[in-house]
């Protein structure tokens, strides 16, 4: 069986959200629940006919560089024209470019589609639209004009020059050059590495943003400024001209991901422009970060979601044996249903993690007053490491359960359900390994003195208290949840007392994954709340209620048994002397 | 770097466990330290000089079927080779044959180390080791003296035969056809499909040992019979004589392991020998499968040391940022340390359990009066699909933590952290997925009515009460140790008084991850106390503690709380109709 968009569970979701109240903003006055149908329909349409169809060649016949020019997969160039032409790469950007202007949440969803059809290809249009916010943001009006046009209609696409071979998490430690030439612009000299999508044969221009030094700048981070570098020199009416002095040099040989061309770019004196201040490049390059770490977040959930439905395909498929319910096929047994319902439980919370931080991020923008949107910003920046660790983690989580299901199958390629595998697991690398986001939520995200968490515990205790009184499966699912809000709000509290940044450090990934779960349970406690006010539809009620109660018994209590490994500090990770690591 | 046999603490562990008793029995009276530690010495040398260096170009340069033939990975057969001459084969097969007659426990920590060294070769004399076992025990004297001898020196090499298309973990509904020939022989006709070195140009004959009914087998698995089918029929001076009407079809492509060709087996009225009696054959190869099983958990815990040397000497290499610690590399760093210290522990702890594996199974051959032998077995018997399945599912953990660790270049192929993922993926599924292996352990052995579990927490008291008195870093392990102790009697037991088998199944794993864990525990700290024991070297005593209280912290906890979904029973988990799942 191929992907199937799940359109009425992502739109479910969404209303379980309260997304509908965007629609009560001004901004978004638009997005109502018959426009996200209408989006969500179309956009599902376009992935099942012109994305799944070349998600197997992209693996089986990786992106190759010939005499410097890289060629893509068979079918890419087709397919992403069907992204660029249907608007898919400008959802959410400005209708003043040729965007629609429409809220984060909805790319979300567009975003999560296109991942489960083709993950190598969506990467493109994504690098783009963290790209095209960036300029949005910090560009001044001549390259906004020129450049923004081009990239929200996807004739030109974006890359993100960060990493140097020595300069990786540590971006400070870069050593590309920019040197101005006199008449404004910039000479960007210096190698990048893991340039995704650094060249290909897709669209007819490809803008860099390029990470670099100025020769006054100074060392670290505050020395970096950024800018934009094409492959072709705009000529007067903005067309592509001539060619820049910059080239891949080398694709990477990865696990997956292959249909996705991953450069070493030389920069050899190109041609570049400015954005934002001089010495201050990091904060636009932070936009395009945390655009692009939400992003990523949905690429795993995509992910989750194929990897789900082919291995219930398949187990729906298999006949082995006579199960214990009369069943002929696997689906019969319990450690097939187990595995199946954990898939699709990390997938719905993944989703509603993902969802929401969109959503706060739409509100930010959108709400009345200032207090309000800030309490919104800061409820999308505290979700955004969530989202893009724990819908990267599920991903590859999801994607290795899809492979057992499958048993001595999946381990055959020809399956697919390895190239899920192989394909998620650089999400958990990128935009910042996942052990940054990590440190990131514990550090900087705590900076408001545990607010936004405190805000976030808050609506857990809603939760809770709904479901005290709604039966004895759901006063089941509201007491696991307590449990684990509890150790939650504990280690928080520890964070926040400890006097050494590192001591959060240490117990950083336990606590991201302790919130992650316990969200989880929160937002899956929700849904059945929700799908039973719908009323009629009995069903669904109670098949929401069954995914909350296996996946509140299975992971709050592990959500829970977190905290001591999250509070044991950094003391004890250093008793051991660095030698005695590689002995 | 590459692989360094970890020989100190191979034989540490083997003291630790008490395998030193095995001197004082008869049948293992030569099996002193001063022979372990000969012997592992040996095998390490030869693993670390002839294996390691083959390892990437089987992944790079797969076996391929051309002509009809396979042919292997560059330096294969000079690799075998070393294996062969070195009597690593036959380590622990029997004398009268050429066998070296060592305990299993010595054999065991060679197959770590070749699978440390080289994975995908060490699946080809794993392979013999089980065939071997099996023919010893089932085979009649014939059979014993023609092939044993083969095995054993490696000249010959084995597979196992089971899996038919519609026949995976349901081997009743194999089809494979075995006819008299009217001389005592079998004509065997069907197709097997995934077998493991099904063919090679590594050795001279290569023994089949298949699965196949008889025409008056009665359906399922009790009327199936085993045979020995050799590619080669011995002439009568019992050299490879004419070729037997058997041949591999095709070849795998898999998602790792490239070096082992995974053979489609076609048999048209091919020559067998019955071994073990008519519709009896599944004792033999289960025979053969519990061999394998702890050899396929030793396999996960070989690629899980092999990858935790790997990311350990990238992090002291890889200089990125200034740590807290001052430290230039990313060794300085917490969640590096957190990642390295946890692959040390999952690794520490599964060696243990598949050593004190193999140890019962010593001791039931080896231990003085029936009694004592059965409580020995029963021990091996319960421990044996942990070892299998805890073994190789911390085996893909530590490599993917592995991965992690190494960033970026942990998802380019040619970094090698990739290949650890990919080829030790497959151990959780052959020789019965880690389901089932749950299922045996949640089923057939409780049939104990817990004995055997029982007698296990019993010594993790007396391993808790030794970390009570021995200083407030072990005292809290012993605590932690207690807590998941606990929650493990807990499930037992309902386990037990469960009138649904399965209630048991739908838990099954989740128990299974709790007793391997809790042993984990129970072993790190008897390793410290150990240590401590030992005297002299305090530094080795402080890094046992570090290691046990980090374990205990992080796992111990985790242990407990799977208690919950461990004992959810089958219920929640069939409320949802089989339509919904792929809906």
């Amino acid at each position: 069986m191929t992907y199937r968009a799940p359109v009425e569970e992502i739109l479910f979701c969404a209303r379980m959200l309260g997304h509908d109240r965007l629609a009560r903003t001004e901004r978004f006055a638009e997005a109502t629940a018959e426009t996200r149908a209408a989006i969500v329909g179309e956009a599902a349409k376009m992935c099942e006919d012109a994305l799944v169809p070349v998600q197997r060649g992209g693996d089986l016949h990786p992106a190759r560089l010939e005499n410097g020019v890289v060629r893509c997969s068979p079918g890419y160039r087709d397919a992403y024209r069907a992204i660029a032409e249907g608007g898919w790469v400008g959802i959410s950007a400005d209708p003043e470019y040729g965007g629609m202007g429409l809220p984060v949440s909805m790319a979300a969803a567009v975003n999560e589609m296109m991942s489960s059809a083709c993950l190598s290809l969506s990467l493109c249009p994504l690098m783009s639209q963290g790209q095209i916010e960036a300029l949005e943001i910090h560009a001044g009006p001549e390259i906004r004009d020129l450049y923004l046009p081009k990239m929200i209609s996807g004739a030109w696409t974006c890359t993100m020059n960060m990493t140097e071979p020595q300069a990786g998490s540590d971006v400070g430690a870069l050593r590309t050059r920019a040197e101005p030439d006199g008449n404004g612009a910039y000479r960007i000299t210096g190698q990048k590495i893991y340039i995704s999508w650094g060249d290909h044969d897709l669209a007819e221009n490809v803008c860099h943003l390029v990470l670099a030094r100025l020769p006054d700048g100074p060392p670290g981070t505050k020395g970096i400024s950024l800018f934009v570098v094409p492959k072709y020199l705009p000529d007067e009416t903005g067309a592509p001209g001539v060619a820049n002095a910059l080239r891949p040099v080398g694709l990477e040989r990865k696990l997956g991901l292959h249909g996705s061309p991953t450069a070493v770019m030389d920069y050899d004196g190109a041609t570049g422009w400015m954005v934002g201040p001089p010495h201050g490049g990091m904060a636009a390059m932070f936009t395009m970060m945390n655009n692009v770490r939400l992003g990523v977040g949905l690429q795993g959930l995509g992910v989750a979601e194929a990897a789900t439905q082919k291995a219930a395909a398949h187990a729906a498929d298999r006949k082995q044996g006579r199960a214990p319910d009369g069943s002929e096929s696997i689906l019969g047994h319990a450690d097939v249903r187990r595995m199946l319902l954990t898939m699709k439980g990390l997938t719905q919370a993944a989703r509603a993690i993902c969802y929401d931080c969109a959503f706060s991020l739409d509100m930010a923008r959108a709400a009345d007053g200032a207090e309000e949107r800030a309490a919104w910003a800061a409820r999308g920046a505290f979700l955004t490491p969530i989202a893009k660790a724990f819908g990267s983690d599920i991903g590859s989580e999801v994607a290795d359960l899809g492979l057992q299901v499958h048993g001595g199958m999946g381990y055959i390629e020809e399956t697919g359900a390895a190239q899920f595998l192989r394909d998620v697991r650089v999400t958990r690398i990128y935009e910042g390994t996942n052990g940054i986001q990590a440190m990131d939520l514990a550090g900087r995200k705590l900076m408001d003195g545990g607010a936004a968490a405190a805000a976030l515990f808050d609506e857990m205790d809603e939760t809770a208290a709904a479901c005290a009184g709604a039966g004895e499966g759901l006063a089941e699912v509201g007491a696991h949840l307590c449990e684990a809000r509890d150790a939650c709000r504990r280690v928080t509290d520890r964070f926040l007392a400890a006097e050494d940044l590192n001591d959060r450090f240490a117990g950083a990934v336990a606590w991201l994954r302790m919130l992650a779960l316990t969200l989880g349970a929160h937002y899956l406690a929700r849904a059945a709340l929700t799908a039973r006010a719908d009323g009629p539809s009995a069903a669904d009620a109670a098949e929401r209620e069954v995914a909350a109660r296996v996946f509140a018994a299975r992971f709050a209590p592990q959500a829970a048994a977190l905290a001591p490994a999250a509070m044991q500090g950094a003391a004890v990770l250093y008793e051991l002397d660095e030698a005695r690591f590689s002995a």
